[in-house]
């Protein structure tokens, strides 16, 4: 019997191409994921993930569904995912849903983190899952510039796809950062920043942008009143530069 | 003027042939930072680490001592060298120590730490820097097994070097053993255990034959109460197989 699953799913994104599907030169989590139920199943199986995420981008709580009939109960499935998956995607729930379910459509808010460290934090086993500055950054003025974007806005400015044809409205939840700060030898100091947004869905580099925005807001190099304009011009070019992919990850998707 | 430079570092071992330079092909953390402290003296360095970790082996904090004559500080000398190093080799600290000082010899005491995943706990993020194991272990066996270790003994049992002609006896000041319990999705268990040793010395490979050792008593493959005997046999075979490299982590020098 055909049954509906609901898998959720981490993986180190270091090494991929992201995780929608490309044809042939296939290096994607949604290749990996359709590879080994394709063969379990004996017949193609799609998978559907809650959204893409890019390139080298991490996730701890990706989720996604698939139909599949094969006589296997959904823990069983996982294991043979988790048998046959490479060891960087691992996923660690399964459970069978209503046909009718669907991890993007049903998906009702999701939380991205990104992880900074700055000076004395540099950390080579965490250097794969952060983005490093050598210098500090000011964290109080990065809460103020985050203040402007709660709530539901045009997010058209941290929208890195050219042509938009959809709307770019957008709710962003919380946008909450955190830091801890680190002394280091030699008087020198450190920090573990995090920035965490929950909203109800995220445009193409829309997480990186905002990041990549605050973060020159937070290196002195933009005014931290400066986002209410940026929301305004309805342009990407108001926002600032595309924060690293490494230091983001997918925490959650909330159904 | 000729100083004697004392470094802290850390190194994620995973693609590096261990500590210790091996002539003409050489991929070791003391190769790198005598590549580079070379380059910036203009003449050979010599780096004198506290002790050689093997192949795949990390490190939290290493240390190391060397003999330059250029006009930095110390901790220029801490900026130039992670400026050159690969980005999995951190220098975290440097200062001046007087000129007889020396990293191996003054060494009083080294903490060593391995550390096993079991279940549920796998984590993609951490997968490099643990042993996985699918089944849970007997923690409380594990202990029981450890105490006969501690104090001074003859440790031929656990040394991997064939012909030892040194003396092999050595002190365990502590082997504690930490258990974290996970719950995850569908009823399933996890663990994160971690081996803390910390003693006067370590012969090559002690470490990982006696994680190696507890790991069969964990599985129960092994009696709780063995130890007195294997250390009694003074042999190699007497001890239970090697523990993975990935798992063992230098995390401290004591002077």
């Amino acid at each position: 019997m055909r049954r509906n699953i609901f898998i959720v799913l981490s993986y180190d994104g270091t090494r991929y191409n992201g995780w929608q599907k490309q044809g042939n030169t296939d290096n994607t989590i949604q290749g990996k994921l359709e590879g080994v139920l394709s063969r379990l199943a004996g017949a193609p199986v799609e998978v559907h993930g809650s959204g893409r995420t890019d390139a080298g981008v991490h996730a701890k709580g990706q989720c996604a569904n698939f139909h599949i009939d094969v006589p296997l109960s959904a823990e069983e499935i996982r294991v043979y995912l988790n048998t046959y998956l490479p060891d960087d995607i691992y996923v660690k729930a399964a459970r069978e849903v209503p046909a009718r379910f669907h991890a993007r459509l049903n998906a009702a808010a999701k939380t991205y983190c990104y992880t900074v460290r700055t000076g004395c934090a540099y950390d080579v086993f965490a250097r794969r899952y952060c983005y490093y500055m050598e210098t500090p950054l000011d964290v109080a003025a990065m809460r103020r510039a985050a203040q402007p974007l709660l709530g539901e806005h045009d997010f058209m400015s941290f929208c890195g796809q050219k042509r938009m044809k959809k709307s770019t409205v957008r709710r962003i939840d919380t946008l909450e950062i955190e830091e801890t700060r680190l002394a280091g030898a030699g008087g020198t100091t450190g920090q573990i920043i995090t920035i965490r947004a929950r909203g109800n869905g995220f445009l193409f580099h829309m997480v990186r942008l905002i990041v990549g925005t605050l973060l020159e807001v937070g290196a002195g190099s933009r005014d931290c009143g400066s986002m209410p304009a940026v929301l305004a011009a309805r342009n990407r070019e108001a926002a600032g530069s595309l924060a690293a992919a490494q230091g983001l990850a997918l925490e959650e998707v909330i159904y």
